[in-house]
């Protein structure tokens, strides 16, 4: 016990994780969200926790791959030169009521408020699943020039849906996070250059998180109000979208699709399933117009200001990674995202042992590690939980490889299992 | 323009903003929130936007503000070993009825939610203002033992109260910012070992915000079950609590305090208004009892296990902050959460000038930096622009500095002008 706390600075010090102190546990058990392969495998590794239904919470190790995936979006935003603020999860029933959309989006939680007394009707708030309501009043407050545009503002933020029916783990939630961009523009062609701009920091993203050879651009409707939007799909076999491949750009490297709803039965097209990880959209006046979001041009005369917004879903890409990456014996995180790189196992009966005080010595050189000191659980099991929990190497020290000056690596990808000198 | 383009990348290379690259603006309006003057000055630096009474959006600079307090109360956490999570934001009706508070908690917001067809009530969420009702059944999930215990874990996250009258800015909001850490113990000597440590690294965090010298350790209520809970009471002239110090205890430099709520008229006792930052609370078996959170002792007897909890508002802090640090001309932030360390201002009529060219490379050596690139605007504006914002340091270059091969610089908080070589 003295020694565990005595090393327990460690996880500070050079980024080590004993497993023995993380309250989370592996399960046998199944997810409570029977046929979602993301829930059921994070939920048996330990990373997340089902509080209801499509509403999760995040454990340390989830936490820590969530947090990965926001700070490599979060780059890719700030190298486009966008500004990161962080918008309120609650608001008005005004601003819904000036785009129509109170009445008008179906998933909008509605939250009661404590009334006041001088008002005859029930206040009532806005709980946001999408922040075009928040943005555009708050940007109007400090853009009027046409010299203050273009630009682009983005937040990393918790959004909230009122799903009828909430399954497929963190892929379909009434609670999820997102990082969302919105773009502001003079004309035309500076909204157009930004939405090539944003697509090509998506692919980046998405390359980043290795999933760019699944990943399809995928031409969706643009609602009443632009011929089209775009969807960035990665072909999941669950995914709760059915996307049309174009075969013969694919020959030639251009991985692009159409959504079902827009497919018209042209040939040349293979269809997939696939879960959508990010979609972009021209705006246009949508929003500035009900808001009268305005710019003065050089003349000094007033025109609405063109809009974009560019959503991509962070706690969705966790589960999509999940279940993409996965095998039968469990998660596999690519290294970009990986709670840690090294999972450490010692064979050893007390933590005196030679193999334990290796393992530490490995890890406290490496960093980044896992160390499962748990010598109270059969080898097994622990080996078990290192190919569930899937960090991107296993490190094995037994007395035997010890004999050899070596320790077993495996690669949990390729599952190789090589010697290699301590 | 193309100047600026080039040089916009240090904005992530050297970590330097430049101010005209910023959408957000300082106002000299006063805020809508008369009365309070951390979101006058907050609002009028262009750091929060208010997007209704008692909600606000975090503008970039007020963002990286809330970063940094964030950061600073996280390696607190850790180096207590707790275990950063992020529990949901919305919970199931049931969990608060199990505990009494669905009627008991005045300001939980009650969120409708779509009803399944098989329901002939009406479903509803908690949004959550706190979590107990959801971290208790989730630490129920994973611990058992006595092995398992004593630990902590803790999240920032943001909660959300039914407010009636939302006032103070962010001092009392709907929607706030908060760090919260519960610990679970299988005795009192354990749960009061380690609440006495939080309260020690919540010192530790006073003192790096450098508010330790007005924060008094406040004696106040612990509800029906605990005799005493304690508050963590920064000085504040506008602050909604009434605190009376304890004198004797101050000239040994000792700060302690009691809430009016308990305060019975001794004598020795200073009345002082102050804003509570943080409280911590021995919950003992309030929550465990409801959920039979129980542990097994060495001898498999089941006994329920003892919970501590710890909140810290890191939105009020920042709010704190603001009013505490500040002068009559604006903003002044302690050098470890100023959103930037130095606001450099050259005073020059083109980009090519001299003047401005040394304030690019004097960001670029110095890095952390605001560049106030705003060359259209006066001289006093951008002075006092500089004052407003309060970072640490403000430098000016001008053709007369420049002469002499020196920079003016300002340091905000003494209001000192020195003249320092280039």
């Amino acid at each position: 016990m003295t020694s565990h706390k005595q090393i327990g600075v460690f996880l500070y010090d050079v980024n080590m994780l004993l497993l023995s102190r993380l309250f989370t546990k592996t399960s046998k058990e199944s997810a409570a969200d029977a046929g979602s392969i993301n829930a059921d495998l994070l939920t048996r590794a330990g990373f997340i926790h089902k509080t209801m239904a499509g509403v999760y919470s995040f454990l340390p190790l989830g936490l820590k791959v969530l947090r990965k995936i926001e700070t490599i979006i979060r780059e890719e935003m700030d190298a486009l030169g966008a500004h990161e603020l962080l918008l309120s999860a609650l608001s008005p029933k005004e601003v819904w009521e000036q785009t129509g959309r109170w009445e008008g989006f179906d998933a909008l939680f509605k939250v009661p408020a404590h009334s006041s007394s001088s008002q005859a009707t029930k206040n009532e708030y806005g709980l946001n699943p999408t922040h075009e309501e928040v943005v555009t009043p708050l940007v109007k407050h400090f853009v009027q020039s046409h010299k203050d545009l273009p630009f682009g503002c983005y937040q990393i933020q918790t959004k909230f849906r009122n799903e009828p029916r909430a399954k497929s783990g963190l892929l379909r939630g009434r609670e999820f996070g997102m990082k969302d961009l919105y773009s502001f523009h003079t004309d035309q062609t500076s909204l157009d250059q930004y939405y090539e701009r944003v697509a090509e920091a998506y692919r980046q993203i998405f390359k980043r998180l290795e999933l760019a050879d699944a990943m399809y651009y995928t031409t969706a409707t643009g609602g009443t109000f632009s011929p089209f939007s775009h969807e960035f799909q990665v072909l999941l076999p669950q995914g709760e979208d059915t996307i049309y491949v174009n075969e013969e750009a694919e020959k030639k490297g251009n991985r692009i699709a159409v959504n079902k709803e827009i497919y018209k039965g042209e040939k040349g097209f293979r269809e997939e399933h696939a879960a959508e990880a990010a979609n972009i959209f021209k705006l246009g006046t949508r929003f500035s117009d009900p808001f009268k979001l305005q710019f003065a041009n050089q003349k000094g005369e007033l025109h609405p200001i063109l809009m974009g917004c560019y959503g991509m879903g962070t706690t969705r890409l966790l589960g999509i990674c999940a279940e993409f990456f996965a095998d039968t014996s469990g998660l596999i995180w690519p290294a970009s995202i990986a709670p840690f790189q090294y999972h450490i196992i010692p064979i050893a009966r007390s933590p005196e042992d030679d193999t334990f005080q290796k393992a530490l010595a490995i890890a406290k050189k490496k960093k980044d590690c896992i160390v499962d000191d748990r010598l109270d659980l059969s080898v097994g099991q622990r080996l078990a939980d290192a190919d569930l929990m899937g960090l991107p190497t296993r490190i094995v020290i037994s007395p035997k490889t010890l004999e050899k000056n070596s320790m077993e690596v495996k690669d949990r990808r390729t599952v190789t299992l090589t010697m290699q000198p301590l």
